[in-house]
């Protein structure tokens, strides 16, 4: 699962550069009062950061995404510590397994249209004890990331496996 | 995993039906012989099939990856059954655990400028062993979905949990 969050703050772990992808996708697809206001904070921003967070921040992962940034503080309402991103100034929120920085490329046309929303990744982030030489190592950590289906239900991402071609 | 194809043909197993998603976004981002005949395919359709592989088709969801079907016949190369899906006749592949059957929605400034193509789900469909009344059961019936990462490196979707909020 991908946490959206869009402000600023302090800091926090020591993390590894990734390979960068060009763009990505993402969508605030109900018309809810928490969507709204984190889109409300991407279009004052111009960024977003997309954060994986661990399996341990099941729970705030849902906390946060069942209430809205607008009356009050989430991150100091649950303790959230973060450091800003060095190329956006938005959160990487600390515990988190990977974050990817984004700027958004302002397309109003399918923003209004589809509530999608382009960002340009110009920043990529792993915990190092989960990503190193450019793969993930969940089993060997134990940390794994978490999917959200609905209703408070997630899965983990699960066992790692190889497929030689042709064999 | 979501594997897109384009095509047409013959029929497979009882699927249950699902709650429908309203838009779905999907990339060419590589701009691969592989990539750039499917895309041409959805273009030319105007509609796609995304569908959710098992672990079981791992071997053969890289190898339909890995090759372009300009030359050749994937379908009947790999000796790949499906049925053709109720509402865009695109194909339904057998063995996998879900399928999304998508419309293109013509956007052409973002398919050109970003390789981005949006798709309005018209249908969608699951393996009823692995999904019953709104849920997927993938610890019970032994299926799981796959994850592609690259280089024949796949995750598969893990234990599934479930946090109560507050508690």
């Amino acid at each position: 699962m991908l946490r959206c969050s869009s402000l600023h703050g302090s800091p926090c772990g020591v993390l590894a550069p990734c390979p960068c992808l060009p763009c990505i996708a993402i969508s605030f697809p109900l018309p809810t009062e928490i969507g709204s206001y984190t889109r409300e904070l991407v279009e004052a921003s111009g960024s977003f950061v997309l954060a994986v967070p661990s399996r341990a921040m099941a729970r705030l992962t849902l906390a946060v995404g069942s209430e809205s940034g607008r009356e009050t503080d989430k991150f100091a309402a649950h303790g959230i510590a973060w450091t800003p991103g060095e190329h956006t100034g938005g959160p990487l929120v600390e515990g988190c397994l990977g974050w990817l920085e984004c700027r958004l490329i302002p397309e109003p046309h399918i923003q209004q249209a589809y509530d999608l929303f382009l960002g340009e990744v110009v920043g990529a982030w792993a915990d190092p004890t989960v990503f190193t030489d450019g793969h993930w190592h969940m089993e060997e950590s134990g940390k794994r990331s978490i999917h959200y289906v609905a209703g408070g239900h997630f899965f983990e991402t699960g066992v790692p496996f190889e497929v030689t071609p042709g064999r």
